[in-house]
């Protein structure tokens, strides 16, 4: 039985971040350390208004803690409640929820206005990538593993970020965007960018990446790496995994829940680079000078 | 008529960014300069299957531009559409589209599944905000103007951000979490951090402190300011104002639609902090020494 099918008291601090033995490369030197990820888990928030049933009305992927905070807050900076309206609220239970801890429901005194999630609820959004999928396990069975990669450079992997800031001319002229690129690798190790795109939702720059792949028929990208210019999420992974990329190098940090489904799918995560220092989270064993 | 009423070119790069005049201090002196704000705007995702009308399916902020990119890779990528179903891509139209080069159709040579959908359609996540209210017109209309603050202090501001990564337990230990504060301001200029949240999210992090208020019958938070750690979007405006906030303080870079919802709800946004050097770029006429 894994960590995650335990059951988890809602608010216990240990599920706010996770250790994790990684490879820590510095100056061309590996080093197996243990590091401190940030959790990362789907919160479903329910409302029930006096008298009838719960609702759905959002998942959200959160860092575990303040839960009852966070659906509140999100409820009402939505003005789908008031916050006179909140009579109590409770987790999920064991019976019909696999993860009890990440279901809950707000009660309400008021009858709950459904009409007013209705506007939202034909739709989502491009980082909504989790709704209904929460776990890896349902990822794991909608995407295939990719191919895994053979062999990639600490040297090379290194150098993109630089590569990368160098190609976008909205950050240059902004300050206030995300990139996201796909990257060749050959097999002598060598890398190359081939596509960069630039957006204000890191979701969307991978998403134009990857419809950009599509309609030149690339699909899937084999000996290809997806490179982020800052965090990495579960979504992110998801996303690349959809489009076969055997790799993904993210200047900022992964969450926990992106290096689990990263390690399932078999996806070499890279993250914290910075000149001749990164980590290696999944795979490390391709990862050499 | 402003600049978002006329009909518009799908593919202008005028679109990516956006000029503004703003207020930028260095070392306690203010000088108006102009700048380049990153551009931010719905797109609207249908997809029609063959001999089908169009379902809405996505609503996501974007930068404009490679808009068929996002589209298809956005679909592809969250397994809605396999590539080679797709036929050809329209914008919308004058007619029934306000905007019609914010509105993207995907027509496909297959039928489309709607029951892949079905499963996100009773949910949104809390960086959702936008779903269904895709103008700032909407958002005044359901979010009243702010109670204006009187002052703040360009050197107080300048300090904030040392305070925050100070009261940022998981950011020390993981170096990839969010952080947002609840920015007490007096009448004398001084400022004080009252609740401190973190998550891997930024929404949820503001969610969180919005919720925290609420549970203690703060709301709204008039001599209020909002912190938050990284860049600042149109969605986390959004919240503040729902919350009462006067003022937002972000770490990192505004876009565009962000800055023109504040000057519409009366809330004086501050940017790109570091140290004493900040940009203001609502009501730069309350910040002084």
């Amino acid at each position: 039985m894994s960590p995650r099918d335990a059951a988890r008291d809602p608010h216990d601090p240990a599920r706010q971040s996770a250790k994790r033995r990684i490879v820590t490369w510095r100056s061309g030197e590996p080093t197996v350390v243990s590091d401190l990820l940030v959790g990362e888990e789907p919160l479903q928030i329910r409302v029930a208004g006096v008298g009838a049933v719960a609702i759905d009305v959002a998942v959200t992927m959160r860092t575990p803690g303040n839960d009852i905070e966070l659906a509140i807050g999100f409820l009402v900076s939505e003005g789908l409640i008031s916050p006179s309206s909140v009579s109590h609220m409770t987790f999920g239970d064991a019976l019909h929820d696999a993860q009890p801890e990440n279901h809950l429901t707000v009660h309400l005194n008021t009858p709950f206005d459904a009409t007013a999630i209705a506007v939202r609820t034909t739709v989502a959004t491009a980082s909504c990538g989790i709704c209904g999928k929460a776990s890896i396990d349902e990822v794991a069975a909608r995407i295939p593993p990719v191919v895994p990669l053979a062999h990639l450079s600490a040297a090379a992997i290194g150098a993109l970020p630089d590569q990368l800031r160098a190609a976008q001319p909205l950050f240059d002229r902004t300050g206030g965007i995300h990139a996201a690129a796909i990257v060749s690798v050959a097999t002598s190790g060598s890398m190359a960018l081939e596509t960069v795109r630039e957006d204000v939702g890191r979701h969307n720059a991978v998403d134009k990446l990857i419809g950009e792949a599509a309609q030149r028929g690339a699909l899937p990208l084999t000996s290809h790496v997806l490179l982020l210019s800052g965090r990495c999420s579960f979504e992110l992974v998801q996303k690349a995994g959809a489009a076969g990329f055997g790799g993904i190098v993210a200047v900022g940090a992964p969450s926990d829940l992106a290096v689990e489904t990263a390690e399932r799918l078999g996806i070499c995560l890279v993250g914290f680079v910075r000149g001749s220092s990164l980590n290696v989270y999944t795979r490390a064993e391709i990862v050499s000078n």
